[in-house]
Formats: structure tokens, C-alpha cells, sequence
């Protein structure tokens, strides 16, 4: 198979089967179909759809793509080896792989004697036999076989000569590929290492009975039970694999699998493998947000290559010198897999990240101007007074434009009550009174807290006046202590991220009073999402992250 | 320095410094020292605790220490060499690290001749100057020094000769360790395989001129820019390298440093290294949960080794033969870190929990009681609600006594309520109404806060009955919204730390209303001070944590 590339990797995707096994994920069917619709976009060449046999909603998933396919990835089914003692043909969820239609299919059998004679509870003979028995089966029905070797490490590093057996079958039988899983997720890369150099050097003596098929090619399978589940999947790479299983943002049961974020661009921009176009490789950034939206899973800020904070900088000296040259203090362009530098506002700010940032929010500032001055001076006090604005860029956005004069008043809070009978109603009611255009208006509202019951009251207040308003909804809230060592008096920080549907912004309040603290985010909030309102049709200024 | 146990690897914590880098991070001064004590107690024989040139808080940390020592691991201040064009004694940044007064310290160069030139705008001969001179100095005000050598993986591919030359100028100056550090995270493992190892030959051919100092030992600092901080950690340790450094919970700037969660199980178990003794390293788990709730960060589920999930099962199958046979299916024993193996549809893991749990708050339980299952029903219950009992031990305890019937009620409830006018007065007003031995008390009382307010109306209504209340107080207040992604209507934890002096005690409450939340906790916290009053004679209950 594209023996004569030998820098291409083949990238075989098993979020939708491997991935759905995290603790706390389900995925519809949708869900499914439209992950895999992302992942035919960004050219993973092989993607596991699910265990048609084992699974009703994966046998759906299989016809829905049979009528709708994808324009370039292969779908592939998943399914176990024959049960013992029956012919394959025999064997139901054969039958049901089979009826999935995929040119391909994905088998896994045993490696590791402890489990064929403890878990399948059969001989070490039948398991061979199950194994070549299967794969000679669907090749006899005109299918592909993928042949993942299940807990081959373990296997390999108990009873070699058995783990080399059960490969030899699966070859024989007329698997293409053979992937090697390290099912626990306990082997080091250094045991990778080794034990797929041993593979590679016995398969090539192989005395293959069936001469009609090729060599296979090798393929590795990690798990990050060790927290190396991706130098793993390199390590394989290096010695000979040339196809790698794993999951977006490294979702699976336990720990995870090799996270494909860090596997493609490692093996692309670092080692000269090729995986997917480099155009392909630009949205994966993206890629791996909306899955993680697609899941409901909030994204990992601090993932590797992807996340938020990836190419975060903080302090002066170091902004200057990354602007200058980014090598170096990036090990890789943050463009090249669809991120950004981000010049991270903190007390340690300097001159330079306030011009790098007043940049990114389009608004205009020379380094000469005395407002950059003040900025950071305000920037200083109020961090000092506990507000942080790393996390709360729109609120960062508000304090510029105020500095600059720019800031517009849309409406002015003249009152504001909240009451609370807890044991009588766990309901608050809370008051405003608030003036726009000159104009009093008095609006009340009740929610679950004081914090909601605020936001409704001050929605109802404002509607009429904005109507955009309506589509607001808050997405996050957060509460910090600060200097918690004071107890109940100490400062609370809140930060409150909220949407119009489209966009998505974060404000930040500070006040020995946590109702006060959030009025403030919460307002900031409604005032930023007006402000991006405004500002739409101006194609100068850059929008915040969309969803 | 031990150069006799050549499998002792020296473990080097800078959660306080290079982990307080990661982004939304913040350490109060107290934070600060309840993390270091921890790490004490894990047998973490390093612990940086900051920069006290840069940073004003880090001052206070040291002084601090001075005055109340930890028992065994030694605080090492972090400081840059001197600046460029000045003498070691004039730079005011090593006065005030030697003012810090620790007996070590950790210098950071440059190894890199890109950063010397284009960061530092100094010559190359005047960096291997800084470095010789700083450690000099240092040395000659009697302390031990550390040698931090930044960006030195890029620097040793860019230019391995300069590289080469700031590690022997740091050496031959009286470095006693000299730490390779990969600043930028884009090392991969067998690029650092091939460096630690051509690093340990040159080394070991040095012309020391300096010869009163014996060979500097060689450590690791790694970054996760590349996901593989934890397999670079090792792969350095195999060629060599004799300290780790890293972070608990691999917390750090942008993608995090290498998680010494991750990083100690696999040296320890795995490799056959000693990092931390046995019983210490069964603590693992406690202390990654416990630093995560100091600085707020919600633990991750589906960490390595510590995480909720590491050791999740799923299946009928998979679940008995676990149970028969742990080894086939987990790659170390659970405990052994302190971890649980959680079985996903069974509750039979919990139970020995309980009864170990039952033991250390001093309450006599049998396998055989049928409280046992009620307790564990009860906890799985408000587990699902959100509680969490890891970090509010007490509130733990009342529940235990609660099911034994053993929980006594000193006063109840009657009617609360919260009152807050922001606009007008920033203090809130709170009214609580008590039955305490059938009797009704009515008490109001003003706060900055409602969580305040209310704590001291509550306090006023009982002190004439309890008058030990008057030496409660609440040191820690801590705040999580749950399903943040539900906006102000998502459900809040709230954490409350109390002492009266002598003793602190944590306990919890969850509700919608942060109020209502923050009511429950404080409620317990009395509750919980008054039962330990009543049992400060009895000398077979264990107390809380000492302050």
C-alpha cells in the first residue's frame, strides 16, 4: 500500500469508537455524522465509525453514510474475532459487520496468552484459529481486514513467541494491516521502541503460506494510561509503523488515546512524515473545537498545539523579543495548525502587550500616545485591586476604549436590590432600576440565585431598548476567592463568558461583595455584546473567538 | 551528592514558580505555603518557591519559612544571573535572593547564542561572564547552586559549542547541578535521548578548573508543547540525568510543565527508580486533589495515575476479570498511588473506603452494618448532586454520624434571610431566626458580603448558648460553579474552611442558590467546631488537621 511513500502516514481516526468510551461522553447519531463529515474534510484518510454488531445506533450510522458518503475518507467497521468454537460465517456479529457494507473492516483478536486462556476462556490453539478463520472469512467476502493486535505489548512482553503467532495468523489469513495497541496504556516509549523494531525484522522473515497478499504494514495504537500515549505513537513511527490510531483532543475511556492534535503536527512540522495537506493541517485547530462542541466537552485550554493558552505569552521583555523573532520562544508557527499567538494581559504586562493587544481588538494606539500610559497604569491598579483580564478579554476591550475616550454609555444603573428568603423559597428576587435615554425604568425578576435573578431583572430592563438583547444568554460563570485566607469577607473575582449565538466574549467583576462582583461582569457583558452589535459590518475589526 | 545511589532520582517541585506561569493561575501567599508543606509531607526533597528579585509576594514566602521551617524538603530560591555589564555583587536582583536566605538556589542562563544576542543585546563572552560570575558570587556568599540552562535543547541544535561553553562556564564557577531545560517544548524524546547522552560524555571530560568542586550531577526541566514533557522527563533520566523537574498536576506556562504525577509513578514502578518512599507515593492521588482545590482549578477526571478516571471500568466481562486478575487489565495497582479502581456499575468499590474513611474520623464501623450501604447510598447520592467530600472532611463525618444516628442536633434553622442594596450601600444585611433548645432567636447582623453577613448573624444568635462560637472564624472560602456551561442557573459548590485556633475543619454545600450553598457550608462549619469541643477530651478521636 503506497509502499514506495515511505513518509506517508496513514492516519486512522477512532474518536467515534475508541473516544466515545470516556467516561462522560455520548454521542448521538448526529453527532456522529457530523464528526466524521469534519474529519473527511481535514483528510484523515480511515475513520472508525463503531461496532456495528454490538451497537444499534452504529449500525444506523453506517447506512446513513451509505446514502450520504463521504467525499474521500474511508468509513471503517470495528468488531471483535469469530467467538470460539463456531465458524465465522456462523458468527452474528461477523454477519453484522458484514451487512455494514464498509470496504474495510477492523478486527480484533488476542495477543496475550493470559487473556485468550482467562478472558475468552478457550485454548491458545482456538484463539489462532479464531483469528485466521475470521479474517480469511471476510477476505472471501470481498473485504479489507485491519488486524488490531488487542494488548500486543503485554502480550508480547509475557510470551513473545504466542504474540508472534497470533500476528503470523492474522497475516497469513490476509490482513493488510496489523496494528499493534497498547490496550493498558502502561508500555514506555523506549519498550515501543524495541518491540516494534522486533516486529518489523520477524514479519519480514514471515514464511507467509497465502503469497497472494503483500507484506503488511504495521500500525500503532496507544493509550495515555502513562501519560505517553502520543511519544508512544512517534516512537512506533520511528521504527517502522506507518499507521496511527488515535482520537481527537485524545478522548477514550480512562486517560485517553494518542491525541491526534499532537500526533499529526509532531510527525508533519517536526520529523518530515506527511499526514494530511498542509491546508488540511491549518484547521486543525478548529477541528478541534467544534468537536469538542459537537460532544459538549469544554475545549483543553492548555492542550498542545491546539489549545487556547499554546502560544499565550506574558511579559514585556518576552513579547518584545517574540514579535521580533518568534523561533525564538515557538516551536512551531501557531498558524501552521490554525492557532494564534496570544500576548496574555497580566500584572506583568509591559508597554509592548498593551500595543500587541489594543492591535487585536482593531483599535488604533501608538506607543507615543499618553493613553497607552494610562492604560497600563489603570491595567496595574485594577489588577492589584484583584480583577484579572487574561480570561476576560471583552472587559480588557471596554477599559481600552474608556481610556481613549471611546467608550459610549448605553445605560446607567441607578439601583439595584436583591433579597433572598432562603428557607421560606430558595428563589431570589432581585430589583433594578436603570436609566437609558434619559429614561427610568424599574424591572424585577426572580431566578434560581441572586446572580440569575439579577441578569433577568437587567435583561427585562433593557430589551425594549435593545432588542438584540434577547438573543443574549449567559455560557459561563466563575468565582474566585481572592486572598481566601480572609474567610467570607475576602474579594471575590467572578467571570462571566456570554454569547449572542454567534460570538462569545468574557468580562470580569471584583468586589468584597460576590453580588456585586457579578453585577459587574454580568453588565460588562450586556454592554461588550451591544458594542460587537455595532460594530458588525466593520470589517476592520476582528470578532471574537466564534463558537 | 549521592553519587552511591545511582537509582535515587532527586525530584525538584517549582509548582510555586514555573507552575504558577499556567494562565487563570493565581497563588495567594497562603495558597503558597499550604501547597509547599504538602509537598513536604510527599517527600518532594526540592521545592522552588519563587523569584524574591521579582516579585514582592515571594519575598514574604521565604520569610515565612524561615520563621516555621518545613520538616524535611529544602526551599530553593530562583533568581537569572546578574545583568550584563555589572558585577554579581551590584545586581540588586541576587541581594534580594540572598536575602531569601535559603541555603540553595537556582540560577537560570542562557544557552542559546540566538537569545544572548537578540534578548540579552550582550556578546557571548559577556553571557559566559554572567554566568561564571553570578555562581561565583553565590558560591562565595556560602550557597549551593543549582544551574537552570535555559533553552537548551534549541540552543545545543542551533550551536552545541556555545551551548557547551555556558555549561562549563557554570561548572567550573561551582555549579552542583546543572538542569538541561527544554524552555520552548519542542523537543521530542529521542532528540533528548541523544543530547542528555552526548551532555553526559562531555561532562565527564571537562577540564574543571575549579577542581574543589566534584562533577555536577544533571537534571531535566521539560515543557508539553509537544504532549511528550513526561516521556522526555524519562527519556533524560535513562541517559543519565539525576533530577526531574516539574509540577504538580503538570501545571504551567501554556501547555504545562511535566506532571510529576505522571512523572514519579512511571520512574518509581515502572523503571525501578526511587523518587519518594512507598507509603508517600500511596499519597499521590490526595495531594494532586488537594493542590487542585488550593488553587481552585477543578482536578483533571482523566489524568494519569490520579485522575477519577485512570482506573474507571466498564462491562460485565471486563469488571469480573479485573476483579480475578487486576494485572490484565491495569497497568500498575491503583493503590499503589493512592487511586481507586472505580468499577462504573457497581458500588462495591466504595466500601472499603467507607470503612477506611470511618476510621480515621475515629468511628467504630463493620463491614457487617447495615450503615455501612446507607452511607455509601447517601454519598454516591450527594456525590451526584455535586458534592464533594475530598476536600470537606467534616462535613464527611457529620454525614457518617448522621447515618449512625449519631448526629446530634444543637440548634435548627427557622427562617433566614438576605437583603442587598448595591447601589445604595454595599453591605448586605442578613436575618436569621434559631431555635437552640426550644428556644427562638431572632438576629440580624451587616456585612460586606451576604456569605459574611450571614455567618455573622448566625454567630450572634448561638454564641450565648455556645460560647466557644466566639472563637470560630472562617479562613477559606472557595467557590466552583458546577455545569458551568448552564450560566448563573448552574449549581455552585461552595467550600468553607473554619478554625477555632487550634484546629481547621472543612465542609461543603451545594445548591443552585450560591447563598443557599454557601449557608449550608457555613451552617456545618459551626456544627462541626461545637462537636469538636465536646470531643477535645476524648483522646481516641484523632483531630483534624493541625494549623
Amino acid at each position: 500500500m503506497n509502499s514506495d511513500k515511505t513518509n506517508q502516514i496513514w492516519i486512522y481516526d477512532t474518536t467515534l469508537r475508541d473516544g466515545a468510551q470516556r467516561e462522560g461522553l455520548s454521542l448521538s447519531l448526529e453527532d456522529k455524522l457530523r464528526i466524521a463529515r469534519k474529519l473527511d474534510k481535514m483528510g484523515i484518510p480511515f475513520i472508525e465509525g463503531g461496532w456495528p454488531g454490538a451497537n444499534p445506533k452504529d449500525v444506523q450510522f453506517f447506512w446513513q453514510l451509505k446514502e450520504e458518503p463521504l467525499t474521500q475518507a474511508e468509513v471503517v467497521a470495528f468488531c471483535s474475532t469469530r467467538r470460539p468454537n463456531i465458524s465465522a460465517a456462523e458468527d452474528p456479529m461477523l454477519q453484522a459487520i458484514l451487512a455494514a457494507g464498509t470496504r474495510s473492516v477492523t478486527i480484533f483478536g488476542k495477543s496475550w496468552d493470559l487473556h485468550v486462556t482467562e478472558g475468552l476462556k478457550t485454548s491458545l490453539e482456538e484463539n489462532i484459529e479464531m483469528i485466521r478463520d475470521t479474517i480469511e472469512y471476510l477476505r472471501s467476502q470481498g473485504r479489507r481486514v485491519f488486524y488490531d493486535a488487542e494488548h500486543w505489548f503485554d502480550g508480547y512482553k509475557q510470551n513473545p513467541d504466542y504474540a508472534m503467532q497470533t500476528l503470523e495468523s492474522a497475516i497469513a489469513a490476509g490482513a493488510e494491516w496489523v496494528i499493534l495497541c497498547d490496550t493498558n496504556g502502561g508500555t514506555l516509549p523506549h519498550e515501543i521502541s524495541q518491540i516494534v523494531k522486533n516486529v518489523v525484522t520477524a514479519i519480514s522473515q514471515f514464511p507467509i503460506s497465502n503469497s497472494q497478499f503483500p507484506t503488511p504494514q504495521i500500525g500503532i495504537h496507544t493509550h495515555n494510561d502513562s501519560d505517553a500515549a502520543v511519544a508512544n505513537a512517534i516512537a512506533a513511527v520511528m521504527e517502522g509503523a506507518r499507521m496511527v490510531q488515535g482520537t481527537i483532543n485524545g478522548y477514550g475511556e480512562r486517560c485517553g488515546n494518542a491525541n491526534l492534535c499532537s500526533v499529526i503536527p509532531n510527525l508533519q512540522l517536526k520529523l518530515g512524515y506527511s499526514c494530511i495537506q498542509d491546508e488540511q493541517l491549518a484547521q486543525l485547530t478548529e477541528a478541534s473545537r467544534l468537536i469538542s462542541e459537537i460532544v459538549n466537552l469544554a475545549p483543553d485550554e492548555y492542550a498542545p498545539f491546539v489549545g487556547r493558552s499554546a502560544f499565550a505569552h506574558k511579559g514585556g521583555i518576552h513579547v518584545s523579543a517574540v514579535e521580533r523573532n518568534p523561533f525564538t520562544y515557538e516551536h512551531i508557527q501557531p498558524q501552521q495548525v490554525g492557532n494564534l499567538r496570544r500576548i496574555v494581559v497580566s500584572d506583568q504586562a509591559g508597554l509592548s502587550n498593551i500595543l500587541a493587544k489594543a492591535r487585536s481588538f482593531g483599535i488604533d494606539l501608538d506607543k507615543g500616545d499618553p493613553a497607552c500610559r494610562d492604560i497600563l497604569r489603570r491595567l496595574k491598579e485594577l489588577e492589584n485591586e484583584g480583577f484579572q483580564f487574561e480570561a476576560a478579554e471583552a472587559s480588557f476591550d471596554l477599559l481600552m476604549r474608556e481610556a481613549l475616550g471611546q467608550r459610549e454609555q448605553m445605560f446607567e444603573l441607578k439601583g439595584f436590590q436583591v433579597h433572598c428568603d432562603i428557607v421560606q423559597n430558595a428563589n431570589a428576587l432581585a430589583t433594578v432600576k436603570v436609566a437609558v435615554n434619559g429614561k427610568d425604568i424599574l424591572e424585577a425578576a426572580e431566578g434560581n440565585g441572586p446572580v440569575s435573578a439579577l441578569d433577568e431583572a437587567l435583561r427585562k430592563a433593557l430589551v425594549n431598548f435593545y432588542p438584540e438583547i434577547a438573543a443574549f444568554y449567559l455560557t459561563d460563570y466563575k468565582v474566585r476567592i481572592l486572598d481566601s485566607g480572609a474567610g467570607t469577607a475576602a474579594k471575590t473575582r467572578v467571570l462571566v463568558e456570554s454569547s449572542n449565538g454567534h460570538q462569545r466574549w468574557a468580562t470580569v467583576g471584583v468586589s468584597s461583595n460576590i453580588l456585586e462582583a457579578s453585577y459587574q461582569a454580568v453588565v460588562e457583558g450586556i454592554e461588550y455584546g451591544l458594542l460587537l452589535g455595532a460594530r458588525r459590518n466593520d470589517r476592520r475589526n476582528p470578532s471574537p473567538t466564534k463558537i
